[in-house]
């Protein structure tokens, strides 16, 4: 029965066959989904399936990466980096861009961001020199006054390598401080659920209660 | 908690934006996956994103229901009906497409098909004449000779309401057997996993044991 279920059948057009394997070339796409997708792109206007096929094409062509941060622009650098009003001295350094918009999606962080493009793997044949660390400390060596580098890495093992190793590289800079987002229970989240890791630095690191 | 993990944050590019939305239309993509899809083609080289894309236009674009059973074709008949060696006195009625590809992929069906599009449901509005039925009935008034139409429908409400609804309209044709595919106890599955209405059908139609 299983078999069955991930067959994917022959198709009775080569179109067909072809659009559904450059679709199940998608992440997490398997070629059952990518069947059921091409179908549901058979159904619809001729126009709009244009419409989204040219929108990949537009977007792959147009968006690169900041020159400086790495988050993705349509221009040389990102909007992020141009607006003035956000402090140039005060860098998050995230893993990728998703977490990136997250932070963004807070609404009051003011400063800029740092996308390392990953985290040192070893497993995955990830080193140092995969992910953009040297930009990273080009731009921290060109910074005036005090600076803050905010890690906002993944809790993980890599996460945790990763924040290591750049906190050891930048060590040669004085007058920059270097922070963590705060690991604790989520908000909302109940007391009897967080790991005991999580409630274990929680407790380590509480904080002055504000009324 | 829940709320956050169903934000899409701002993205950094009207072209992301326009992407991520052409990808949210897709059925059972929601805005979060479609974000993470059009990241994974960020990171691709642009030629692959290309050959995605026109992939998708070339299949809309070249492939077109068969005039004859409704199933998908790059010519004005599909394959199976242009094969002489397949019985066109045997017509297995299916819902959809995937439908056909799944009794063609038994490998040992020769007769022929006739995709109705859909089923009939009411709740969905969808009534008898949104499916191709007055050309199953046209192409059955054509035939020569004894001939056989396999109702291969879902074993829902809806299924069955539909073959009920051909039953009736095929009760015309002298000479024309209407069967249906069998319902019982899945092959390798457990008795005590059956429903009772499967079990209870697979034992009212119960078959003569061959050893």
């Amino acid at each position: 029965m299983r078999d069955y279920l991930y067959t994917v059948h022959q198709l009775p057009s080569r179109l067909i066959e072809a659009a559904v394997d450059q679709i199940a070339t998608l992440p997490g796409i398997g070629r059952r989904t990518a069947l059921r997708l091409a179908l549901s792109l058979l159904r619809r206007d001729p126009e709009r399936v244009h419409l989204l096929a040219e929108s990949l094409i537009a977007m792959r062509d147009g968006v690169k990466p900041c020159s400086v941060c790495h988050n993705l622009t349509e221009e040389d650098v990102c909007s992020i980096c141009l607006t003035d009003s956000r402090n140039k001295n005060l860098i998050c350094v995230v893993e990728d861009i998703r977490d990136l918009l997250a932070i963004e999606n807070i609404g009051n962080y003011r400063g800029s961001f740092h996308v390392l493009g990953g985290v040192i793997s070893p497993m995955d044949g990830i080193g140092p020199s995969d992910l953009f660390i040297s930009t990273l400390i080009d731009r921290i060596s060109t910074l005036d006054g005090e600076a803050e580098i905010i890690f906002a890495l993944p809790a993980t093992m890599e996460g945790d390598t990763t924040a290591f190793y750049l906190f050891k590289k930048l060590a040669e800079f004085t007058g920059v401080k270097i922070t963590s987002l705060a690991r604790g229970v989520a908000v909302g989240e109940a007391l009897q659920h967080a790991d005991e890791a999580t409630l274990s630095r929680s407790l380590d690191n509480r904080t002055i209660y504000q009324a």
